[in-house]
């Protein structure tokens, strides 16, 4: 017999049906044993006579055979999509056994570290698997509404001839008997495929080999990149950046509600428009709001995130805030200044409940700029000939940005770490398991 | 006013429109000068005043407003879409101008390393962009059809903690102060993903170390890979895999007949069903048909799978087979040996047109025979605890699959070279440009 999932069984009431799961729970009552079955779809009760159920233990893997009948009205769980019914069974076959289990996992109570050490096993919760449905479904939203708009989806290569944007914080690999690094953006890809394409996007890996555990950085993360050219203004980018949340943010409450429940999560506010703020201003509003003094500083920091998120908040009745007019010195080689006052660049960042989630901006498009720029910014033009080829050529008004996966999940859910939104985080200390443990004796090699 | 696509100007007879794009081609008449401006939608004949056009060279970016306008009859050009029509430019706006061309782009006469070489710029000719495009869409068609089936999308991490797999063909990454790998394929987190969602998937980079330059191999490729439980019959795994194929293969004429026609690309035949034969049955054929005798060899040659697939072809019409049971020794500890003759495998590869583009095969699931195997393939089981935990505590039957995008590519559009269908192709002498000349002092490390 065909399997049928566990959230279908409903509509076989008084059927015959094949069901195939884990075993989530067992109760006994004398004679009669009650199994909850856990499938992807959800969970159903099936009833079994102990003997049939003897030797079973929580995380077996059945397939059970069996009648859908309806529960007495006692029994009847509303909090369950199958809870009015539940499946009398009449054969029951292990397709697999469990160990004991090391920890309650209906039931986590781990700190977050035990929780990735053990991500195999605890992907098994449902919590833990709806924050993943839900990231899944938000990199869907953002391919559609970036297909919608015309854009071409491509893939970057992720061994890198040079560490060209600058930046220490890159992982070098040895490339057969050559030097190379993993990449820290596709940025100078995304721009040499305009020249063919005029708007892509890319879903793909970034590494960044961040020198401190925090809780908004991993050393490596799914990064959500867009590029288009012909664009009348930088705000364009914006504009499309907006259009992306608006459609993320009412999709998911469609696709994912049980998911969203699960969690607990409620959804950030967002009114007709996100607020554009240049950094200068937004550290002026700080500063009144708490009389500390970061008029100076060259970027925001966390706490300056956060309070000009409340600010937005409570001003605009809105989670979401751009900032814009980062210094140019603290921007990339490649990012256009703003003609208007060339010290500040049209660059923005995209912030949601007090977190970085976006970063983009309009680029340099004159060959002859930015060949200065790589110069000024103590990178060597040959280095770059390869990306240059796209603008000796001819290339339009162009700028882009970058979502970055995790980060828009953890603030959509609110989780206090990024690493609850990595399937499998690493950082200095993890890749799977802390380091330290699989490999005892570190090679300090001091690169 | 805003922008139209060249597609979209036919719709505009008569009337006001702009345009925007590159110059493919400047012909000069006199005091008229025809530009063929091209964007991403194809090709629009615009015609100028020459005191406009005065300094306008091939590959200058431009918007140009104008008056779309029927073209005289001896004009029509009905290879082009936009061929009844052309727009009569009444303002000519040079938004980037461009160097002189090393090369003619419109028929390119370059070597591969040249095109490869000049990537940046070659992206712009329409046989190359093509490629690209219907590579897209092959991707587009195969996450269809298995979100259709179920599956869910995951990202798996490519910092590997250890060379976990086996083989010698792998990068060795400074991770902070500890070894690290680039993941060789996503096999083993596909595999810890089951227990939550029992179907997955992911589009992913894998990395190979390959020891040699061939047509066949790239260090750095583009993975579909895809892994589903409760399997009924290894069977099943090759049912899904005709299933993806035969959609991508009715899609893509669908979708890309423009750049189908553009590279005069034939689709492979494909009948009712892929025949599936066993790679003892198949070097028994090969034997009999060419009098070559490989039936001892443990796996088919290059040659073997050109052979087979001329088979194929002429037996069921099929350019493409089903290859099955290959030696048990040659496959990693985690393939499944057939319960019926353990030396063999329940692994199957896919050929299309003498070439390799699946690999896939049911796994062990059963935790003491698969610790048992890690130990006979030389492994520690220590080193496989994270992987483990996922069979230690209930794994039912699973198996999976993976396609090489790039060799789906090459084979639907018989390209020589796998670097034809790799937009930044990465081998042991190449990185975007050759490594020996960006990097002269090549590092003998001799790892």
């Amino acid at each position: 017999m065909a399997r049928v999932l566990n959230r279908q069984t409903p509509q076989y009431l008084g059927k015959d049906v094949s069901v195939a799961g884990w075993v989530n729970s067992r109760r006994d009552h004398g004679k009669i044993v009650f199994l909850d079955l856990r499938d992807r779809s959800g969970i159903l009760q099936v009833v079994c006579n102990s003997s049939v159920a003897k030797d079973i233990k929580e995380e077996y893997v059945l397939r059970v055979e069996g009648i859908v009948q309806e529960r007495p009205k006692a029994m009847v769980n509303p909090e369950l999509e199958t809870g009015k019914i539940e499946l009398k069974a009449k054969t029951v076959e292990v397709l697999a056994k469990a160990s004991q289990l090391p920890f309650d996992l209906k039931n986590l109570k781990l700190s977050l570290p035990k929780i990735l050490d053990w991500r195999p096993l605890t992907l098994r919760n449902p919590k833990i698997r709806a924050i993943f449905k839900i990231q899944e479904q938000l990199l869907d939203s953002f391919r559609n509404t970036i297909k919608g708009l015309g854009f071409t989806e491509f893939q970057a290569p992720l061994i890198v001839p040079s560490n060209a944007e600058g930046g220490a914080q890159v992982f070098h690999i040895d490339y057969y008997n050559y030097d190379a690094y993993l990449a820290q953006s596709p940025q100078l890809y995304k721009q040499i495929m305009l020249a063919g394409f005029e708007r892509v996007f890319t879903v793909t890996h970034v590494f960044r080999a961040e020198p401190s555990v925090t809780t908004r950085h991993l050393a490596e993360y799914i990064s959500l990149d867009a590029e288009m050219s012909f664009i009348d203004s930088w705000q364009d980018l914006m504009d499309v950046c907006e259009k992306i949340v608006k459609d993320m943010f009412s999709a998911l409450p469609k696709k994912c509600a049980k998911e969203l429940k699960i969690l607990k999560a409620k959804m950030p506010e967002m009114g007709e428009n996100i607020p554009r703020l240049k950094m200068r201003e937004a550290q002026q509003i700080i500063f009144e709001r708490t009389k500390r003094d970061n008029r100076k500083e060259q970027d925001l920091a966390p706490e300056d995130e956060k309070e000009i998120c409340n600010f937005a908040r409570e001003k605009y009745g809105s989670d979401l805030v751009f900032i814009t007019h980062y210094p140019t010195k603290k921007r990339p080689f490649y990012t256009q200044p703003d003609p208007k006052t060339p010290d500040y660049t049209l660059s923005f960042d995209l912030l949601c409940r007090g977190l970085e989630i976006t970063t983009g901006g309009q680029r340099i498009n004159e060959y002859d700029k930015l060949v200065r720029n790589i110069k000024k910014w103590g990178n060597k033009p040959k280095d770059f000939s390869f990306y240059l080829q796209n603008f000796k050529y001819g290339m339009p008004p162009e700028g882009g940005f970058a979502f970055g996966l995790e980060r828009v999940t953890k603030q959509i859910l609110e989780l206090e770490n990024v690493r609850e939104a990595s399937l499998f985080a690493r950082d200095m200390e993890r890749a799977d398991q802390r380091l330290a443990t699989l490999q005892p004796k570190a090679k300090k090699k001091g690169r």
